[in-house]
């Protein structure tokens, strides 16, 4: 709190750095690419998980918990996820440690190896339907539709705090369906949910699509996506859904007996979403005076701060300030006091607004003679005088005002920055100054490979809402029936 | 559910290991000593959870989220705690892998080798403390009232399901205090806060008391329990609650500079419940049929199940019945109509007993005609036929009469089988049928190690509420001031 960030136009990465650091959100732990997840921003989680949780138990979904560790084994019965996920990963190869010989350290006990080493989960797939073998014998026992919240370890090489670390907590679905089009319908209705959330509780917009090849989950037949729009113009992936078709059914031997009395392999889904949509909510959201934050997620509604010289004062205003605090309270508002008196209150509106409350109340002397108090709101630094007798209406009103506003502001951004070219060079120039570019493509791997060697951009999708347009490839000229989203990605 | 659970008295530890499975609450996994908690435990564990979290909050903490892994040297800094945590531990050695030079499998990649082990967190007072050294600067730091909920790996040799896995699922509080005095009092506050749920939610009542140096957590100065009583006598410790001195702060360094500007290291608290509460649950109160679940942590409070020939009647009954079910709901009850034409009711009547859902309704053609419905519960088996018109109000009253029967039932138990002795002859036939005992002990490690060897009974605690008394150690004759809380133990 002593110095501000740096401002986003100075350096937008630095600036994403420092934030999520001084906004008490994390830190960087003593274990590399390790996370730690302070209150703050885990109370912001905590608000993001327990929507999502709701939002798949009204789609019929359950939790469970599978286990932490996969057999080394597992991981080779899937071809092509084996190709994807069994490469960085934690492994665990001994159980035991002892006193070493000199008894003044500790070693590893070569004895205590493990037969079969175990890898840290990196995505479940392959232990869930290993048990999902046991657990599914008829079209009696389908759809099983779980969740599992956990965490995951994948061992990036460079790391940046919510958007790629070694851990990292999730959300990971995985349906098993009586047949293709079933789990095809669940493949997209998850989507449809993640889309929902992300829109109305984070405030942030998406584009809806699926990924190309190139970019598919490993093991699944389709990837289905939503893409964000960060504050540099660069794409952040804040959520995917798997078509796994009967990959993991035929990797794990899963069959059922059908309503007609034959055997036929189960059909699949998987679908996840991560702490990374922290990140994006910071920096979707966020200025150079701190984060700001959607009432709905934010841990902190309303924070009200006296305005005094001497001792006496702050008592007067404390009974107007406390029954104000409580009838905000019974609107289901969470408000803080901030009565400290170790620090002026200049250095309480920095903090708060380092903090993103999305509203602060001011309540001083001259305002207890006229029954008035000021409310300023985070997102646009708007401040008003009001009677008391409307603080908290006004609280109320103010809350879904700037919910609309964050993702009004959002959309206009992306809007703003998302073009349509057909020139390659304009392509370029485009995605160095930032931003979304919907461009035809002659659909080949080959291509998408030579763009983003070329450009770093990749296709982030092929929006779902994209209309037939017939054109020519923006590399190549080559044919192409629709526009694509290419953007440079984190 | 084809053949019923092994009955108690024949075999009361395959009981639980059959009921534990077959209703659904977890099963044992691919991976040695993880268990796979499923949807039905974890509906259960989620209503725990939820509560807890609540008592948290309400008591002052905050949640956070620290690394699962720790480095393996941080558990060489406490001396005591390496003795006890650092041994049977999941080592991460490497962190990657890679296809074999027959490309037909994937190896370990000897390149790849960690610099330093990593230990899946046991328990995490080493990385937290390190983080704590962050994040205390001054006596206005303090307290720290941090609570985490995470996955933790011990590799125990034998495991039982809920009772006693490698992976389990806990949270950890671990606070930070300026004083000794306040350090002691969260220590208190928090084995209190367990008690209250155990009691309240669960239905368990227990015995809150100290532990002895031998069975004191490793780098606890003092550890607060509480004991609870399962079915066949033994005891099963609930929740553990750790006054740590400054036994951290010194191995890792965390001062703070005083109110008085003097430097002083932090004082500590820790405290923690787990999975094993399930286990707990279980066992204190399901009987030869089934489990017997607590209303307040049943995810399904009551199943209606419709009696009639042909399909029309269902129809009929559905009328009745739908809105019944709506009024159950509309009174916070969950409710589950089980209308499957693939069974026979008395199928799912067996089914739902050994689920443990707390009221069954039965309607048939007969209650059509009449306007009644029958109510079962399913602590006593009991059942009435009462007027539609009072069903709700009926079940309503019926969740905190099984809630309070089961509480009672489980407390007449506990004190039938809680015996007072001075004679170590009686002391080890008390043991042989099971139950508790306090008797009189000298004070002294090495009576208390003679005993467990010789009985295998250990100290549960020193009850806080058990009264001065004189009187002779029951194995040695020295002089005791009190008795303490004998018994075998999960």
């Amino acid at each position: 709190m002593s110095k501000g960030v740096t401002s986003r136009k100075e350096n937008y990465s630095q600036w994403y750095n420092e934030l999520v650091v001084k906004a008490d959100l994390a830190d960087n732990s003593a274990v590399r690419g390790c996370m730690v997840i302070k209150p703050y921003g885990y109370a912001i989680w905590e608000k993001m998980r327990d929507r999502l949780d709701r939002m798949f138990k009204d789609t019929g979904h359950v939790n469970a918990y599978f286990p932490l560790f996969i057999p080394k084994s597992f991981f080779s019965r899937e071809a092509s996820h084996v190709e994807g996920f069994a490469k960085e990963c934690a492994v665990v190869t001994h159980y035991r440690l002892k006193n070493s010989p000199d008894g003044k350290d500790i070693v590893v006990d070569s004895d205590a190896k493990l037969e079969e080493e175990l890898i840290v989960r990196p995505t479940s797939e392959t232990i869930i339907w290993n048990t999902y073998k046991d657990w599914i014998q008829s079209y009696r026992d389908l759809p099983l539709l779980i969740n599992q919240w956990a965490n995951v370890v994948r061992w990036e090489m460079r790391t940046r705090l919510f958007l790629r670390t070694a851990e990292f907590l999730w959300q990971e679905g995985h349906t098993a369906h009586a047949t293709q089009a079933e789990a095809m319908e669940e493949t997209v209705r998850m989507i449809h949910v993640y889309a929902d959330f992300v829109e109305k509780y984070m405030g942030v917009p998406v584009i809806e699509g699926v990924k190309t090849a190139n970019e598919r989950f490993a093991g699944a037949l389709e990837t289905y996506c939503i893409e964000t729009m960060m504050q540099d113009g660069k794409a952040l992936q804040a959520g995917t859904s798997h078509f796994l078709g009967q990959n993991f059914a035929k990797a794990f031997d899963v069959k059922f007996a059908t309503r007609e009395g034959t055997l036929d392999y189960v059909w699949a889904t998987s679908w996840g979403v991560s702490t990374r949509l922290m990140g994006a909510l910071v920096m979707a959201h966020s200025d150079d005076k701190g984060l700001v934050l959607p009432p709905k997620l934010a841990p902190i509604h309303v924070v009200i701060v006296p305005i005094y010289q001497k001792t006496e004062q702050l008592s007067a205003l404390r009974e107007k300030i406390l029954p104000l605090k409580k009838e905000l309270e019974a609107n289901g508002l969470t408000v803080k006091f901030d009565d400290r008196d170790t620090v002026k209150p200049g250095f309480k509106f920095a903090e708060h607004e380092l903090k993103g409350i999305p509203v602060r109340m001011v309540v001083g002397p001259r305002d207890l003679e006229n029954g008035t108090v000021e409310i300023a709101r985070r997102d646009t630094f708007e401040k008003n005088v009001y009677p008391l007798h409307e603080a908290v209406n006004t609280t109320v009103r103010l809350m879904d005002d700037i919910q609309d506003n964050l993702y009004r502001r959002a959309l206009a951004f992306r809007n703003a920055n998302t073009f349509q070219t057909d020139s390659y060079d304009e392509f370029k120039e485009i995605l160095d100054r930032g931003g979304f570019i919907m461009a035809h493509w002659d659909g080949t791997s080959e291509t998408e490979d030579r763009i983003k060697e070329d450009t770093k951009a990749t296709i982030r999708c092929i929006p779902l809402d994209a209309p037939e347009e017939s054109g020519k490839c923006i590399l190549t000229g080559k044919p192409s029936a629709r526009r694509v989203l290419f953007a440079r990605a984190y």
